[in-house]
């Protein structure tokens, strides 16, 4: 798995490049009790923090808002057996200011769903970290 | 995002049918009362639980043996913004029964990593789910 010394631990620049080319990544959070997941699509913003586009009566919302989450992309490849992963994790946030949403609607995460009248949910970068896992041979 | 209504809920055939073709899922669990994920090699048993071949005093084993987790599997295409995720909710347990132990090294999932003694983990399909994004148009 991918937790082990064989993998190279990426430094914070590398970890935000990554994510910057990713469209999608998926926020983990706890639900009615339970561990939950669901793809998302996100931008960074300035400050390294995942802003995320959504509908505000959503139940991601009510699930996530003030509570901290972990956010992860990665990218796997299958002929190399190679790839990366990283996790923010951080306090999640509706943005409520209308002058940084009006920032935010021109320049923040695009949508591949139609939302409507949108919130955006900011996660803190509060801890940063990802790995790379070059290309090995399989083991059974 | 991708739970409101423009997507597609997948059956249990289709979703058995596109975990089966990804060589990489997600494990979601709690962590030092935070949410975590790692992603790891996974195989399908022939019972639909999600079979995970590790190392047996890693941290993961240590956090989710004995506990429900989700394991989240997908595919996302950017440019046509489509894509298809699928999300196991189950208890997670060491295999322990040397029997069934030996069949999973000779027909379990491989890993992309060396992991000398190893042992398997696994996910009871006791929830199922997934959603089909079908290609549509970006929405600021």
């Amino acid at each position: 798995m991918f937790q082990n010394d064989a993998f190279r631990a990426l430094d914070r620049h590398e970890c935000l490049s990554l994510l910057a080319k990713v469209p999608v990544g998926r926020v983990v959070y706890t639900r009615q009790a339970l561990p939950a997941v669901l793809p998302i699509n996100f931008s960074l913003d300035t400050d390294a923090s995942v802003l995320l586009h959504t509908s505000p009566d959503s139940d991601l919302v009510r699930a996530i808002d003030g509570v901290v989450v972990a956010f992860e992309a990665d990218e796997f490849d299958a002929a190399s057996r190679s790839g990366w992963s990283v996790v923010v994790t951080g306090r999640a946030t509706v943005v409520t200011d209308p002058v940084e949403h009006e920032r935010l609607s021109d320049a923040g995460p695009t949508s591949w769903m139609p939302l409507g009248d949108a919130v955006f949910v900011r996660i803190e970068s509060e801890m940063l970290t990802g790995r790379e896992l070059r290309g090995t041979h399989g083991t059974r």
